[in-house]
């Protein structure tokens, strides 16, 4: 592998088109409940990578590229991302997330329910502002079907089911189906010629799988420093990602998450599964997994043309194998 | 007052249609969790009044009445109503609602959120059914105005403002708005003639005024068997609604509710501000602020031909002021 990419680098054209989004986020924190503003500068402020909006800005580029469309499609992805994690971090009880307290542990249930609440609404809001009836039912489904990945990533807390395949269909309703809406998002509201649309889709799908098993190896690989939040944290929150999988189909009939799972000494079983998962050549075996996922995008990638855009979405591939957070 | 009607009579010739709402509500529960087959059942079953989606299907009545365009746009308003009060139940930790223990009570936060989101989800998706953006950006409107409205009802909680200025904005954000939602979405996806929808979403909006004041005397006046909760909940979940407003008016210097707020003797002061509310007048007097709101809601049907749907406009304004539950 090459030496990790920057996000801007890797965003080419559209990098300086970001701020534009961030903007737009902005402007839900002109609102008169102080707590509210503070709230989300905590979890829409910097730290978040931008990718789904600049997955949406780069679609874009196969069209009619015109901001005042994008702008909007891109900041609904991004709210719709972002207000799914604080509902998450409820359900979870997470502490914390991106290496600050999440809004849950914040600020309580309460505002963090309705944090999410006013975010879906605006996320909404400006979906039907793109005034694309074929977006806004896009952005309908993915909302349904992240509800229901919502419900079987809860439901796969603590049921032990070394099933990858059930694995891969909780990351594509929770991650890939959201990059798949944004980059076919920014395609339709620029009207990109439609044999690009289903390709770009079909990208911005499978490099959301690629995304979610590097972050769910990072999550190993990481130091606590560079995640912001302890190393393990999906396995020691009784979610099993896929170096937990493969590490339980290497040892089937006797192992620490096994142990912890059935409640034997919980936490000091899952910390030798993280030491263990960590020095195993697990995580190298589910990168190649990523690696699998990031070769299906750019044989989506075929039917556009030559150069950029095409040639950016290829260097945002790369940096979401190589990214280090 | 006449007599209060009962819901079927009051719901006229949309009556008999409602069961195909009921039947798309339904649809939700075909999903693999049983656990949450349980929970839409309890939140989404019998007990509910159909009121907005009566309202829906009536004002289609309109114009071209159409059931194919008119039940998800009803089954949309009713979803987005039935999540808020699960969101609200988990902000509030409230106990019951509706002579049942709440959803957050009954399964704890985590899957409380996952429901409502789901429900939110679905609500996206069948409003997006009607094919109509004019009322999808009508809906994104409505949930930006009710999240702000959670917001502020929270906000309100437990601070002493007596100030019916903002009680009446409160309400408005959390009833009148969806039903002004319901009324106008009806009208529009039915194609009814343009001068009539105005009208009709602004009897929309003062119908919900009226039935959302009615409910907060309600909460001082029926019995808690009728209520399906404690008689003065509201009061004492620190929510000041038209009634205990009046009654600060009324004592404005010193007052079991003032003191209660300020943390004395919290409970037993706000069961005796409840019991003199219920035997003051201003029960009734919060009623006549009620009945202003409805004689508005009549005054917009002005614009409308004679005949029905408006007669059962009138019908539903009846119905929902002489209402005990």
């Amino acid at each position: 592998m090459t030496a990790p990419a920057s996000q801007f680098e890797a965003y080419g054209p559209v990098a300086d088109d970001l701020p534009r989004v961030d903007e737009l986020l902005d402007s839900l924190r002109d609102v008169e409940f102080p707590w509210l503003r503070e709230m989300l500068g905590a979890v829409l402020g910097g730290g978040g990578k931008r990718l789904r909006p600049a997955l949406t800005l780069l679609a874009g580029r196969l069209g009619r590229y015109d901001l005042d469309l994008l702008v909007p499609m891109a900041a609904s992805v991004e709210l719709l991302h972002t207000a799914t994690l604080v509902h998450d971090d409820v359900i979870d009880q997470a502490e914390e997330r991106r290496g600050r307290p999440t809004a849950a542990a914040q600020f309580n249930n309460g505002p963090s329910v309705m944090l999410g609440d006013y975010m879906f609404a605006h996320a909404a809001h400006f979906v039907a502002q793109t005034g694309n009836l074929r977006v806004v039912r896009n952005f309908a489904e993915t909302l349904r079907v992240m509800a229901r990945g919502e419900l079987s990533q809860d439901l796969a807390a603590y049921e032990y089911s070394p099933d990858v395949r059930r694995y891969l269909d909780r990351i594509h309703g929770k991650t890939a189906s959201l990059f798949a809406t944004a980059a076919e998002g920014g395609a339709i509201v620029c009207g990109a010629p439609e044999p690009l649309v289903e390709p770009v889709r079909r990208f911005g799908e499978q490099l959301g799988m690629a995304f979610q098993v590097v972050d769910d190896v990072l999550d190993f690989s990481a130091t606590a420093e560079e995640l912001g939040k302890p190393v393990g944290s999906d396995l020691l929150a009784g979610t099993l990602t896929l170096p937990a999988l493969l590490y339980l189909d290497r040892y089937p009939d006797d192992n620490p998450i096994r142990r912890a799972f059935s409640g034997v000494r919980r936490r000091a079983n899952l910390q030798r599964a993280i030491n263990e998962i960590r020095e195993s050549g697990l995580l190298e075996e589910s990168l190649e997994t990523a690696q699998r996922f990031a070769e299906q995008a750019a044989v989506a990638l075929e039917p556009l043309p030559g150069g950029e855009p095409r040639e950016t979405f290829e260097s945002l591939t790369e940096y979401v194998l190589t990214r280090r957070n």
